[in-house]
């Protein structure tokens, strides 16, 4: 067994669903001492019900000046206050580890657009999903972390686009858990609208859209769905393979992508279930082409709360600060 | 087949899941006439999505002058509402079928530790289950219709107490879906919040306790629990059998009570299952003796928003003039 | 009101999901008079818990003779057992509504592929797809009732296929609740292999691909998936608009195609949810065009249990008969 | 850290629900060596999706000669299986803990009543709560792991039992989700026969009744219900003071109970939820006690799978082997 210099950390947003994930995990992670569990400025002070005698201490209310003197400092907030403190902080020493979209788009027209509210940042961004970005973690300082539905997406198909095998018109239907829609109460996410129903939104403008194209390098149509589970996002994707393209082609240049990754699971034409990556930091991706050798069909399933929040950050911050790359995260 | 003499009926609080149950069956009964769904005064008018094709108008701002000219008009607003509006306008002319709790205790002293907005009313309410109350609906001008927890234990345990074949010390262990908490977003409704857990609430602090009392005619201990369904209550009662009476005084007593009811199904030993009532007017009751003939378990579930709610209010009005007690509610 | 010419109608698996959907609905039916519900032959006569006082007769065996002198015999039963007896009632005389996909395919090659114990059937064949077969059903003997997946994708995509606004290559990613499955217990249907999870399935070998693409006239990718809710389909439809037609075409050929629809609700911009047609006879279909003008996006929802099998065989019955469409559906 | 002395175990019955959450606990645990998972006697070789990357092993089929040599055997079958295997192996050297029912009945006519293949043990049996059994775990050779009902109902109530304060006539109401109910498909554990509904079952004929009794010694009226979640035991206990006994003295004695304990969680009027110990080895306990302080009621919750099964075990091999008690269970 090995002895880790440990990083003092600490989380802002820690009562949310992301947040509560991160203090469960960051309090028992063997490189991280979690300093502060904070909330936003002026909140109450709270315990966290479910996590007595893990993380025993108050959630505080924001303390800036506190978090410019940790090592690491993760933001589960919304965009808009990411947006403020996010780059204040990384300027004053901590790594930031944002789990927010505001700094995820490098297109400054786009950003603009979906997230009207993030400056230009001042110091230089890393997107945050490990297996596209490794080498350039272990210098970064304002880690955009990737966001759910698009952790799915590009490991899925960034290695496809960038081989060449799919043809344009790539479909990408979404079916998220609904604590992706976030702890604040709303209609959208009472027990009684979601239980026994289903239903799209955010046609044509659901924001991981733009990130999804920008890690992926080409159009994608994009249709996010609520389906009644709690966490887990399962996308089926659809693409048309290029002439001279085959299934093995696909096959060999997955393998070849995610030979040794700790946190990708291929599993061949046995789909994957959101069941079997629920509460881990795993991404699962199956495919299979049709008979004539056309037509693609993906499955990609993470837990939204995990590899797309809580975990992936973690595993960028393993990275980060050379430590195991699933450390803290079995 | 009969031809009815049509009522005009209007419902107040039509957006709220047992006023949407209401619109729905109204639209569709042959003795009335739904003239008006209205929602709280000053609110915008606004389309029921589900209603399409049912009933296409929209739902428009609360109108006291509109609804005093109407034979009957149900209120599925919250008790304060109900409170000021209930009594006003049963003194106007139309007959008043009230499905909060705003009227429903007799006590004044009880009515105003629960009910503290309830003023005395001024004309005489009737308690709005039908299957007690039958012979005075007939006359009835305001109409307290029973609780949704307590219309379960009411049925269940009231024609055994009154022939005295339970000794004190009777438990109710209600456990009901989600939309029995109302439409209102709050954390406690959150989905993620209620799927895949289960709590209990209001414990010795829920004003159905005091409602199940009076109609019973004994102390209760009521626990209410939230479980992760959208529709429904299950009530597990638990009373000792005084001494000489036996499980074939239990199945007498039952079955004498519930001859012929239209809406009462007595399984005996084969206990109920929410499944079997959801969407439907009846309340199912199950019942078992331990093997030493000493301790009653009994089973009882209806549907919340319908003999919980709205069936029971439509039930009241069946009934109240002069219609078959069942018509719409098939 | 009407009176109507009443007809002797018997359900043969009564005690299945659609088979009780049926026996639910017949027993209210006006124009019904549900003289016998039956299972497989040999099985035990069984009364089925949820519809005591709405049909208080036993389930009995199989028993042919008896249906043969009915006027009508729904089949909720296995495709291989409607193969067997369907053709062999409808030469006897009574009508045949038979909910199974034994049946629905003309084309005998494909029949043969998806439904080997189907023989060439000796009479003529109606596809029971009420809002396109409507003038065939008159005279039919036996309606191959449409499935339930099909159902909401025929709805949606026929018109437009039909009017050539439509490109090649559609996609039809479709989520069902589990009641479609069907009663027969299996590992894919136990609830812990369903709760906070969601798999695709049959992936380029569901017998419904056919289906569709016989109704619609043209190739679709065809992919469902298993969603933890007990009844609804909701269905996503991806198709490239062909260069000249716009989304004013979409709009205009839907609504021409459904007006006056009893049971389809054009929702347009305003997408469809499972909630809003579970326990009802509707198809909701909603759908948005992308900025570009190109990439059209439908949305379908049904209940797999009414529209999508029960309702659907009752609306074909009440066609075929000469009753309003709409009799003892709402 | 510390380097511990690591032990040989196998586990059998290993693609169960339990047998899944021992295998992904104990490869990761670092005290074990997880040798063998095993099915049952000739079943084919199986490799289990969701432990990808965790357990990457084949399940075999049952090998009580290699499991002869280990140090400790989990059994996670049924009773029969367990009745016969179980002191067979831990005669032959291994350390047994067997998860199934088949020894925790002490009384030998009770265990003949419920558990009928079960033999009489010819070497002593530990009944495996650490919590009431920690003294015994150190020599403990056949270890009967506590039912998931008895473990919250046991640790609720023995130590107030054990002190005198309640009067007879205790009540469990026992709210269970469907894992405890095993993974062989059965219409009960069909996900649309639990969706929306919910159910008692067993009413006096559940054998946790008597293991209840053994254990807080004293009769209980013991009620399960099966609730439309996956995993959590959610249980309500009602129990009368004694003349003498307070509030104070219920608290007092339960936080002597449980001072310093690694797993209960006291969280006295703030009821506990089953999302709070979902996916842990926790149970936490809340109780009030109603105004007139006489009637107390208790909610205590815990995983079945986890405190109600391996975590259980597992917490049990940790005190019996000498590791910390809670290693490999955070």
């Amino acid at each position: 067994m090995h002895t880790y210099s440990v990083r003092k950390v600490g989380v802002v947003g820690a009562t949310g669903y992301s947040g509560v994930e991160l203090v469960r995990r960051l309090a028992n992670h063997p490189g991280a001492d979690l300093v502060a569990a904070m909330g936003s400025a002026g909140s109450e002070p709270r315990r966290i019900p479910a996590l007595r005698q893990i993380w025993d201490e108050s959630v505080v209310p924001l303390d800036l000046d506190r978090l410019a003197a940790l090592d690491a400092v993760f933001l589960a907030v919304p965009d808009t206050l990411a947006a403020e403190v996010g780059p204040a902080l990384a300027a004053r020493g901590p790594r930031v580890f944002d789990l927010s979209g505001a700094f995820r788009l490098r297109d400054k027209a786009l950003r603009n657009r979906w997230y009207p509210h993030s400056p230009d940042p001042e110091l230089p961004v890393t997107y945050g999903l490990t297996e596209r970005y490794r080498e350039e973690l272990g210098e970064a300082r304002l880690v955009a972390c990737a966001g759910c539905y698009p952790t799915a997406a590009i490991l899925s198909l960034q290695p496809l686009v960038a081989a060449g095998l799919l043809e344009p018109g790539i479909i990408v239907d979404a079916k998220s858990g609904v604590s992706g829609a976030g702890k604040t109460p709303t209609e959208r996410t009472h027990f009684s609208e979601i239980h026994g129903s289903m239903a799209a939104y955010g046609l044509f403008s659901h924001r991981h859209g733009a990130e999804i194209e920008q890690e992926v390098g080409t159009d994608v149509t994009f249709v996010p769905h609520l389906v009644p589970l709690d966490r887990g996002i399962l996308e089926t994707i659809y693409a048309r393979l290029r002439p001279g393209a085959s299934a093995e082609d696909v096959t060999a240049t997955l393998q070849a992508a995610y030979a040794g990754a700790a946190f990708v699971r291929l599993t061949g034409a046995d789909l994957p279930e959101i069941k079997h990556v629920a509460h881990t930091n795993f991404c699962d991706i199956g495919w299979r082409v049709s008979p004539d050798g056309r037509q693609l069909v993906m499955v990609a399933c993470i837990d939204n709360l995990v590899k797309g929040a809580a975990g992936q950050a973690i595993q960028n911050f393993n990275v980060a600060f050379g430590f195991p790359e699933a450390l803290g995260l079995n």
